[in-house]
């Protein structure tokens, strides 16, 4: 069992380089496709999976760039985004609210890995409902959490990602 | 919103010659690495976020083969399978027991994507820890559910792919 017995010490840098699409990549999102301004808190790295959220949507990365991308967010805000983003209200149990959700991730990670020009692959969206539950991932990548404040509610994006490669 | 405009209806066939490697993988792997044996129910296509877990390691799959499987236990399940695993109890909370749960879906994952002979890429896994969740995915990949139970509780395996390319 490889990874317990690698250094418990979680890497507390991250690649700003990496960070600056995925900031920019949720702007121009939020704004284009849901009609929103969003306010980007200050980014932090994430300790222990103690934040909580009701409606995640994970994208994973392989290729040059491991890890995942996360973008968690609170009930009440997904049904508001969702809604404007769909143009109608959505049950938070149907196929189509799920699916807005995986689009809104989707938008943001395919935006910002077109932008950082480098040679990865993105998963299609998993989508977690389930009020307070946590994610966490292996300890060998750090978690960078930016936290996203919108008229509509709050979000946050989690960004646990580093390069293998350097980009071409 | 292109995917809200695709055909509502999600397919509902699944290519057995995705689904055995994973069966497969998923007794190797409780066998040898956690000494249980696994039997393994009639497998399912999920048709509604229904079914709802306490713990849950996603790997997202890309390139020849797309989508994610996920492994999902109760949580009573998930600490005697990792306490087992790891040759001592862990509390659900700590990073170990999350590493825990994600190296036996990495396993399970990487042992079958072998089997399968695909130039695929798999992620490192997400864990997510939290009481009733439920995971969807994105309606254009079929998810079929894999019932598993073992003396110390029951999982599920739900395996989410799709074939893009033939394998070699």
């Amino acid at each position: 069992m490889p990874t317990l017995e690698s250094p418990p010490a979680q890497p507390q840098v991250i690649n700003p380089k990496l960070i600056i699409p995925f900031v920019n990549s949720v702007r121009q999102v939020f704004t284009t496709m849901v009609g929103v301004t969003t306010t980007v808190g200050r980014p932090h790295i994430k300790q222990i999976p103690a934040a909580s959220y009701d409606v995640s949507s994970i994208i994973g990365f392989s290729g040059d760039l491991v890890g995942s991308v996360v973008v968690s967010f609170q009930m009440e805000a997904a049904k508001k985004l969702v809604e404007a983003f769909a143009g109608s209200v959505m049950d938070p149990l149907s196929p189509d609210f799920c699916d807005a959700i995986g689009e809104l991730s989707n938008m943001i990670s395919g935006s910002a890995k077109k932008d950082l020009g480098v040679n990865a692959s993105i998963t299609v969206p998993s989508v977690i409902i389930g009020a307070n539950h946590s994610i966490a991932r292996l300890k060998d990548v750090p978690c960078l959490v930016v936290p996203c404040s919108t008229p509509m509610g709050d979000f946050a994006v989690e960004i646990s990602i580093k390069q293998v490669n350097k980009p071409a």
